[in-house]
């Protein structure tokens, strides 16, 4: 074989393939060099020796920098994750809806992202009171550092934007291939500019009243407050409850019958992409837990929530595959990827407080809360293409609660300058009572009545919108598919023959099969 | 319901399963537990305990792994964008023409590699004078640390290279669909080789005279140097015209009919491809600008970069989508991946040195750009299937003339040790005078000019070569498709039936469907 | 055209669009101002001033940080590596086989994770003996860092687990298409529990026998120890035999016919997600090979493999096309991405020791390996759907080899604290005779030979049992195709019109197509 290859390498076509390529390259070093000398005289500009830094640093003056480039670098990551919504949500829905869900998701970012720097960040993380912040609308008035940090202000703003632009796509999940983009637009306004960073600013503000004095509720938990580290409730819990909100406000597609109806869900177009997608989110996860430590300073903690995320994920996507084994005795892959996701949005909040073995058992009980939860939205009959409220509203619910039960004890809150165990968090199963079990609770029960409440009334209200502005989109719209009708294209258009073969082995039953009058091709293709 | 699940525990195949599992794993830590203990005498070393560090570090022994840690991880982000353009143009393109498509990227990230290693990061970086470097050829000469970057020579070489192939990769663009493969080798030797290194080193480069005399226009400025901080210019606008050169050289695709002759952009082949492309740019580019910093020690800077670049798309592709809107009453999706990519060309130049408004501002007219590009090319009758020429050339000059428009006045360079103030960029609107304006447009014109000149030079010679060697592909293999012709296969390949289901649902109007013969078939799955 | 615009501004309906946004903005905004008045006296809490850090820090104290920043930042990217195995694998397999090995790479990864954590990081970095660690089993006893690396334990867990992860996956690849999922389960059981993290100790663990005694080959190789930096060895030559054994077990597809019988491999179903997969590992390799320092503090070192491991792939690729396209005339974009990725494996073992030039070398020869390694599969009629076996398991043979060649003996080992020069490693064409070589030769040997017949024993063994536990799925289940048969459903579902439309353009020649009886269409967009 071998001589084969030194036979070709002696052939014609091969020598002078060779030849012009090194030629090309010694051709032009040749000429470059002329040009060097020749053109010498054009500037005589010689290349500055540069001095080397005799800056004297401390070893203060590092800090900021290793925060900052760990919050950018996370901030990154979670930014990605739009890659992987878009993805997973193009993936697991119909094809005739595609282009509206890619476009949806972009049109939405750039809309947050202009949202976010006007008004969202400062009702966020602006100085105000427990319930609203009013500081650093349009970004004035900014810091180098975001409060006490130690992480540039700009870095701390990119790294919040990519939160909330990632509740605000949860939120199309569930109203997939029947809203209507003028209506998306309206919609995502409230969320993006509103509805996620006054809630936001109640858990993580300054002085948020869930995150800081529980309120009126204060005494009931003994001073304990919220937790959530990362957004079970803040991200995940939000964006899936005015998902649901939206789903109820819309109704099912047209043609969607349940499964109590005769019917089951409509099936995936392209699960490649879903599975790509959702992989793109677990690590894109990786900047959204470790990053919430805003900290690398307190590096064995970043090092505790990137190990307890995977685990949870891990141990989501089994349990979720083995539960709906026995039903259906398939191996359900979308199952599996909703069920790592369920894992993931649930140990988001206690990622930095629990033990490997407690991510584990979280991460597991989302995987039967994952598959439960659709069968719930099924048999409530709520068409939610992709599965955004089980995994992110109710996983969200589950996973904030589990604080109050695994929280093991050991662990405070990351500080700019380190892991700060002052204060440490304590779940019921460590001894610590039901206090912060009760604050769970009150955090989440406020998150799904008042968010939910709010989108309600704001999906209702875009519902009487008169024409095109209307939530949905109208019925010879719907039958024509939103691609075609809002967007005016497909997502997909195949030359046959030449850009895609296709075949139906002959020697094969074709059980599965629909494509009868066509006979099998055989195509070859060389190594 | 959980009945139902408990009594599925209790079924005999479930136990069965579990059983299995964990009957291996139990069998499988007895076993060798036994191998343990048998085989301890197999070699007898003790795992030894490992003595902890004693090491005193000084501050600034940091400086440097810092630095270096923040320019590689940008520059793998920036190598990625390598995935993000071959999703995009293959998405944009025709089917037919995929494959080639993928590998003219594949290959000339290889090809530039070694050319950038051989003779492109001397030309570029190596010393030398105003109009090239001749330093460092086969990297031979290197030192610990590039310059006084305080990163890693090679960390600094990876981060140029990954733009290098930028460059190299948007060239590819505008040339989709009927450039031969020999042809792209051709092309590709000339601008990985030496277009991008030559002109990056008037830029970059130690002592090259845009970056720091102005050569004979020193003078004109007073002394102003032209400003590209990530490479509006040295990348997009080099790489959008030798996109357009080569574009004009070619022609048009056959069967490609422009709208003035009643015709239109042939229509994309898979529009979720493209989508995660352009996302997967996006999040590159957040090596691409904040990276260019080369510190981590200008902290404050590397967040504003990474918040200025965000502000721009999504200004970008917002206004995109709403300018086109009116037109076509559509909301289309290649706009608004178009028009995001052309805010983050824009803001590339300027990123370090203006306010998250004026970034704002930037982006916005960026996204009014792209369109207004896509028209005067489809006017010109020249065939851009992806939009290169006026995302990276046409934005590329508007950002790199914005820096002497928005530029704040409050930032001068990032150095290894830090922010560096002494001397400021002020643009025209914030008081600076017209000086920096001035400097932007020799720079912005000398590349217009200069780099469109050389590459219509060579793509006109590589189209007089005889044979399988010229530019273009002959006629009866650009009618075969170039897949076929030049790689022998198609992109695609699907089993109807087995890997693919199809419906055409019965109860819905068939208007944009191109497919009678075949009953309509129903599906169903398991959820 | 500008008039156009303008006059389009004037348009209703434009106008009632920007109406609509900046009302609902602006009403949002004073409904929230509203709010914040209305609401003050809800919870009166002030958003407290937060004083700034008064801690003073040592420059030992950022040494954790950053090594753990750096540690964890490679592991996500070695993570995200599955995303890339996942699109690989389904883009070369066809398209009737894709859930199933989709599932696979999610659930193998679960699966991995909980018995990395249970017993496979116990087994490999656990204090034992040679042979095995029994440490830490559920990562019992863990410290705050691991060892003397000043890296958090959990993120050097997570490092590991990636690592563990890939080896498991590489596995699958050669097992396409007629494996069953409960088979899967079984042997997936055996890789990630034990045979890898077994024979990882042997080279990494504490006091493995091949990374720090020879065992009984001590004194042949004069105390020279096995190197392999990232894994050649560890990961790819053990992940790619153990696939050749599974894939000599199960035997070829049904209906796969190889060359010297007339046929040739299965055409790859969508090269488009297997080129966007190969760049994903590509950049997931970053994580890989760079990672492995452990350490930034050893900030040239990461510089130097960030760049070997660039350069061996650009070789690789390169090479690999222009070895095969002599014999088909064809440009090859499977073995573009295969070259590349055989490049990426070889240099993985010696990225840390040898030089740019070296690396070059060492993957332009496994540009060649790979495809005389597809050769040789197709002849001995190895049905390996996705050269896992050329790619991994012999350039990892090559890779760790070239360390005793290429070594260039100015380097020896990364510390937490920075490089350690002590003990440097020399290699046959640098002056360091042929010691290195011989301890590589043991390794790679002992790897196959070990690892291949153990890995025979248990595939043998799966495919002894009856049912559906064998490791073979059953004849009607693979002519049914595996998604269908054990996923119940095909990855694609296309609903043509709506979601897809397609085109057999009149003008053009249809001598690759397979579609007859339906009239060409014509499909106009806008742009």
């Amino acid at each position: 074989m071998i001589k084969t290859r030194l036979k070709r390498l002696k052939e014609k076509d091969t020598r002078r393939l060779i030849a012009v390529i090194l030629g090309g390259k010694m051709l032009g070093i040749v000429a470059m060099l002329g040009v060097i000398k020749g053109f010498f005289w054009f500037f005589d500009t010689a290349a500055g020796a540069t001095p080397m830094d005799t800056v004297v640093h401390q070893a203060n003056d590092l800090v900021s920098p290793v925060n900052t480039i760990w919050v950018l670098v996370t901030a990154f990551l979670v930014f990605f994750m739009q890659a992987g919504f878009m993805a997973l949500e193009a993936g697991f829905a119909r094809s005739r809806e595609t282009v509206n869900i890619l476009l949806e998701c972009v049109f939405d970012t750039c809309l947050c992202g202009l949202l976010y720097w006007a008004i969202g960040f400062a009702f966020q993380f602006g100085a105000g009171n427990g319930i609203i912040g009013h500081q650093f609308f349009f970004l004035h008035g900014m810091t180098d550092s975001y409060g006490s940090t130690q992480v540039a202000f700009l870095a701390f703003f990119l790294f919040q934007f990519a939160f909330a632009d990632t509740a605000s796509t949860i939120t199309s999940g569930a109203m997939v291939g029947r809203t209507g983009f003028k209506g998306d637009i309206l919609y995502s306004i409230c969320v993006s500019g509103f509805i996620y960073p006054i809630f936001g600013h109640w858990v993580w503000g300054p002085g948020g009243w869930l995150g800081n004095t529980m309120g009126w509720f204060h005494s009931w938990t003994g001073g304990t407050v919220f937790r959530d580290f990362a957004g079970s409730t803040v991200v995940h819990t939000v964006g899936g409850f005015i998902a649901l909100a939206g789903c109820i406000a819309l109704g099912p597609r047209l043609g969607r019958k349940f499964k109590r109806d005769g019917g089951g869900p409509l099936p995936p177009h392209d699960l490649t992409m879903a599975s790509i997608g959702a992989v793109i989110l677990w690590f894109g996860w990786y900047g959204f837990n470790p990053g919430s430590t805003l900290s690398a300073m307190d590096w064995v903690g970043i090092g505790r929530v990137a190990a307890n995320t995977t685990l949870a994920a891990c141990a989501g996507g089994m349990v979720a595959v083995l539960f709906v084994y026995p039903r259906s005795k398939k191996w359900d892959l979308g199952m599996s990827l909703n069920g790592f996701l369920g894992g993931l949005v649930a140990i988001t909040a206690p990622c930095y407080w629990v033990s490997p073995m407690g991510a584990i058992l979280i991460g597991g009980i989302a995987g039967i809360v994952v598959p439960l939860g659709v069968d719930f939205m099924e048999h409530r009959r709520w068409d939610d293409p992709i599965g955004a409220v089980p995994v992110h509203g109710m996983c969200g619910i589950w996973g904030t609660l589990s604080v109050g039960l695994f929280a093991s004890g050991q662990f405070g809150v990351p500080t700019a300058d380190g892991a700060d165990t002052t204060t440490v968090v304590k779940g019921l199963f460590y001894g610590g009572g039901t206090a912060q079990l009760r604050a769970q609770l009150i955090g989440s029960l406020t998150c799904v009545i008042i968010v939910t409440g709010v989108a309600l009334i704001a999906m209702y209200t875009i519902k009487q919108v008169r024409g095109s502005w209307n939530l949905r989109v109208s019925k010879d719209g719907e039958l024509e598919g939103l691609d075609l009708h809002e967007h005016g294209t497909p997502a997909y258009h195949v030359e046959f023959g030449q850009g895609m073969t296709y075949s139906t082995p002959a020697n094969l039953p074709r059980n599965g099969g629909a494509f009868d009058p066509v006979p099998p091709t055989k195509t070859t293709e060389p190594v």
